[in-house]
């Protein structure tokens, strides 16, 4: 009886879930599409190389289905293709460095392995395979050994690749067969013919630039130490305008800073393979690009040691707190103002040298009344001193970014001259220079702190400028400005 | 006159730079050859692989110059000894991740390439490259997408490139060969043939294991570590008992460990690759690794934080720093031994927590003596205060260094259980375990610092002990472990 209801239990349970299948089949589905949707949506640029990519193989197979095609070049297409997997990569430069590399591997180690043929076969039949073995073996292995130089690695490593690849390929079937002169002619057509397709399309169908993707990474880095700046203030000190929820995100921005630098190497140096292309010319100076990205992750480090701060419980205490409270907020707020000048500046390829300036003039200023402030909160007891060590070490960390910041600004504008940024004349942005050309100036905004600062305020406000001359430079300017920046934006 | 003169002098320079063409190039050759021979010594590992690559290349042209192997694998050698030229990567977990992924993919992708083959076949012969065409854009753009999926790019990427490749010239070449199954199966068993040899040299001829590797590194960085902070020690302090030329390099060892990241990934992505070997057993847990190694680059992030105060002329009075002084040094000494701990540990496979623990517990109780040190140095004027502050901040992320090395001896606690480190009994290094053997003990050098901390040291001394019962013990370890440890040093 109980076994009668147990084996019914069980039948109802499996009916169930046999019923269920569908449903919950149909669920995981559509969440994998889902996923795989959000996927593509996040870069769409790759959907785009994997459409490059499907259509250079029909491009390339055209070698096969084309009978005049295959009839000069017969299964020896089946390299073409393999060149077009093999060689397309996301960005132009990565395209081009593996195009390059392969072709002229080939061309050197088809030439060298023809003549150790022709070596070979001076020493009678018997002798061929042995000396064929041996250039096999010591150019592979020298070529193998070469690959851990750091320089070779870096910029030829595949080309050693197909080197050892080729050379091996073409000798050794070379004691097989008498044609090795057409073999080899045909393996060189049908990858210059595969690499050619891939880099035009890579070139030509919506090109992916190594050198845009580096500008605007580090530009964006800078703007995430602006936020993780800002989001600290607001963290920090909970009274702050901003809620502690709005800034939890932004302050931990920094964090993928800290490991960026693979990314950044790997695309400086892939950009080097590339053209001039849009703002950046044939010799933009790509490794300066580093140098900068070598600053900000060091200001990024010390992020992470005033996010320790934030986390730890060993606060100081209340009311030493509130006294250091303005000129720490004031710095950061500052050096977050100044990082995001510096970051437009490089996205705009425009020098704004004036605004980041005058900001970091003001947090430099900020410093001063921290410790004017610093002295005033002198601490009455020896406990005291104990506890206030927490608030102490937090603001000397944020002076060490202040000053990281202001080391930013004068590589980015070393950088600027280099990289020939335009001169930026808006007399917004640049007080000193537009200074004569307005006679009143005043915003819907209350001004707040000064002069200074609101002439740097990028905030979203209506700017009512009454001009003696050239009126439209300003609204034009703005406009222009507003325009480039949603074009630039990742 | 003059012109006579100058073109006797072009020619005396001439003749002399043809003088000197001989020994000027002997000496760019003999400078170049040194440079690679340092190259080759700095990790001889470094020509082994390359000898092997040769070997592997040797090997697999056999399949060419042997009559019976030729005759029944033909032309398609050449698919072996492209094979082994890709698959040969430095480390075990990279041959076998590579070998696998391309013998996996070309049966899955040689399957589905005869199957399409033989779906358009049904077509018609006009429909025939449109159908191939399709089945070829759209599969080669799908794998190319699921390339940009972090869980595949990481241990599959390689396997998607293969598939793509593979497809696609089945695929096409069926359209102009009816004997595309043997082409197939000559590709797949010739792949197979290629991948063995690769694998077989790489496993057993002088392996280079990654997991063994990354076990290394995260050893050796944790000493970079007790070195930096030991050389920190001697640099800020430079009345210590090192002289500061000394202590210079070690200061700055830890900087490799803030970009070793990426390295550390690779390597623990391949160590998952590979079979039980010495030390390691199969599911030896590598990802904990990368938990620790985490951890140390923490560490690291607040070295370069100490390293600002080195480098920084904004130094604390030197009354205010000597009066710091020894609680710091006592801090960083014992932090530094507890970290080397730490790493013996790690590279010995053994758990000595008691004495790391003893070390952790010393520097902990130092920051107690720098508190004290804090409040018995509190300023006398308000001017004094903001001059301490570099000095307190140093002090603070001082103990921010302890308490990471805790943290990391945590980790490494707890990855010893998973990892079967065996408990170790060594009377000497384990106070409490083996306090009851030894009736009297000594050393040569005088007991400088309490009892504690002398049991832990382990400066070379001769140690006098003895025993009441099994005085062997203590001798066979002590010679194990300096055996072990020659051998276990990179």
């Amino acid at each position: 009886m109980e076994m009668d209801l147990n084996a019914q239990v069980k039948k109802a349970c499996f009916l169930q879930r046999l019923k269920d299948f569908p449903s919950k089949l149909k669920d995981g589905v559509t969440k994998r599409i889902k996923h795989v949707q959000k996927f593509g949506k996040d870069d769409p640029r790759r959907i785009i190389h994997s459409i490059k990519v499907g259509l250079s193989l029909t491009l390339v197979s055209m070698l096969y289905y084309v009978r005049p095609l295959y009839n000069s070049f017969g299964v020896s297409g089946m390299w073409a293709i393999l060149t077009v997997v093999v060689v397309s990569e996301f960005t132009v430069g990565g395209t081009l460095s593996k195009g390059l590399n392969r072709a002229f591997a080939t061309l050197i180690a088809g030439a060298l392995g023809v003549g150790a043929v022709h070596l070979a076969r001076l020493c009678g039949h018997k002798g061929e395979p042995i000396v064929l073995g041996i250039l096999v073996f010591s150019l592979g292995a020298a070529a193998t050994f070469s690959r851990f130089f750091p320089r070779i690695k870096q910029r030829y490593d595949y080309g050693a690749l197909i080197f050892i690849l080729t050379f091996s390929m073409v000798a050794v079937s070379g004691y097989r067969t008498d044609e090795i002169l057409v073999i080899a002619y045909q393996r060189l057509s049908t990858i210059l013919i595969g690499g050619t397709i891939c880099i035009l399309v890579s070139i030509f169908v919506f090109p992916v630039w190594a050198g845009e993707d580096l500008h605007k990474m580090v530009a964006n880095n800078i703007i995430k130490l602006a936020n993780s700046i800002e989001g600290f203030d607001g963290e920090y000190f909970p009274s702050s305008e901003k809620t502690s929820k709005e800034t939890n995100s932004s302050v931990r921005e920094y964090k993928s800073i800290l490991t960026s630098k693979s990314t950044e190497d790997t695309l400086a140096n892939l950009a080097r393979w590339e053209p001039g292309h849009g703002r950046f010319r044939l010799r933009h100076p790509w490794t300066k690009y580093l140098k900068i990205a070598g600053l900000v992750r060091q200001c990024a480090i010390h992020f992470e040691v005033l996010n320790g701060y934030v986390l730890s419980d060993a606060k100081a205490p209340q009311d030493f707190i509130s006294k250091i409270q303005e000129p720490c907020s004031i710095m950061s707020r500052e050096a977050g103002e100044a990082l995001k000048d510096i970051a437009k500046s490089i996205k705009t390829m425009s020098r704004y040298h004036v605004c980041v300036n005058t900001h970091i003039k003001n947090s430099k200023n900020a410093i001063e009344n921290l410790r004017l402030a610093l002295k005033l909160s002198f601490p009455e007891t020896e406990k005291d001193l104990l506890e206030i060590i927490p608030g102490v070490t937090m603001a000397s960390t944020l002076i060490d970014i202040v000053s990281y910041v202001e080391k930013i600004s004068e590589a980015v504008d070393e950088f600027s001259v280099l990289a020939h940024f335009k001169e930026n004349l808006d007399p917004k942005l640049s007080p000193e220079l537009g200074q004569h050309h307005l006679l009143h100036k005043g915003t819907v905004k209350p001004v707040l702190e000064g002069d200074n600062e609101e002439e740097c305020n990028n905030s979203p406000h209506v700017v009512i400028a009454v001009h003696d001359e050239q009126p439209p430079t300003v609204n034009e300017n703005n406009v222009n400005l507003g325009a480039e920046k949603t074009t630039v934006v990742v």
